[in-house]
């Protein structure tokens, strides 16, 4: 089979995919895609995905989007380097915590990101406030974990960091901007309020295949 | 092992559970919490889970919640009758086609729900109007699924059929209200609009076991 994935710079759902592919060690045709020439709303993309929505992973006829189903699929089919867990009781925990990321933490996230990316923090401040409030509440449930072992859910990198560790990365960077000071005042600096998440983040920055998985245009600026 | 479900009356995500409960045939004891005595914030279940929130499934000593995390755990520790496929292109799919309804449908669905039984259509009928149109949108998408198939992703009952049918039972329920009558026009009947999924529905109702999942003060009025 020949895997091919469909991605954009900087979505975090894209890069959930390329941390599994660079883990599981899989060779993968990258296709980086350009949202801002609409090229993930191509007739040819929608054809794979009729939402026009990125990642997409190709592999041979089969066509699998969304991200978390992308990482289990992937999973099922290359079992090596499990990231599901290697028994029933861990692969309900990465599941659960997947759940809780997304149903708690992620909304909040993507509100922050989207509202510092677009240059609204000052009109949207109170609202921004509160979901910031939300992401330290998350954060520190996640802190917690990460204090007692060196990933998420037990000893091994699983899909519950690939799933969260893209929007601590987005979010950091958001956070760093200028017009985000005063947003950001509780949460950083992270080496002092999130310890063992800054180890975390450095821990998967310092895998092989890495740097293939980094936003590229991320690198430019 | 032995199996203890805690759950609310009327909770799609504590329904999703019992499905799966069901169709696999495993014996478990069923502990039946009142949301209005505010049993699931008990200390105990605190203890349990600390959000608070139901279903919560304890096996022997093994606690798990997030109801999609409960199916998952449940199919990877009892594998008879599989609910996430029988191989990894399958897999794929069902959890594809959960994420799509977790990410596309279900915040509309509960809007519905939550404004029609809280008697707030009428002051927020915009908001919830809109809701609709989403709900159709993806209700359109199902019932083309399963114009093709008995069930929604190919040809077994599948963790995906457990996790949409409580919501559609609900927001059936939801749209019966008098009140709901001007924002189920377009919705309903759903004989005539979406006869596929009303097939899919009588299908799992004639499941062995459904009764019980069936909310419990549902059948008291």
């Amino acid at each position: 089979m020949s895997i091919t994935l469909y991605w954009g710079s900087g979505s975090p759902f894209s890069w959930r995919v390329l941390l599994a592919l660079e883990h599981k060690g899989l060779s993968y045709e990258s296709r980086l895609l350009q949202f801002d020439k609409q090229e993930h709303q191509s007739p040819q993309m929608l054809k794979l995905n009729p939402r026009g929505r990125l990642p997409v992973l190709k592999d041979g006829d089969y066509v699998v989007f969304e991200s978390v189903a992308i990482l289990y699929y992937l999973d099922v089919k290359y079992p090596g380097r499990p990231i599901f867990g290697g028994n029933p009781e861990e692969a309900g925990v990465i599941m659960r915590v997947i759940c809780e990321f997304q149903a708690y933490a992620e909304p909040a996230v993507a509100k922050i990101v989207e509202g510092v990316f677009s240059d609204q923090v000052a009109p949207r401040i109170d609202e921004l406030t509160d979901a910031m409030h939300v992401v330290a509440r998350e954060a520190r449930t996640i802190e917690g974990r990460l204090s007692k072992e060196q990933w998420i859910v037990g000893a091994d990198y699983s899909a519950t960091d690939m799933v969260i560790f893209p929007w601590i990365q987005l979010l950091r960077r958001a956070l760093a901007r200028a017009a985000a000071a005063e947003l950001g005042a509780r949460f950083l600096p992270m080496e002092r309020n999130y310890p063992a998440l800054v180890r975390w983040i450095a821990r998967i920055e310092s895998l092989p295949g890495y740097q293939r998985t980094v936003p590229p245009h991320w690198r430019e600026t």
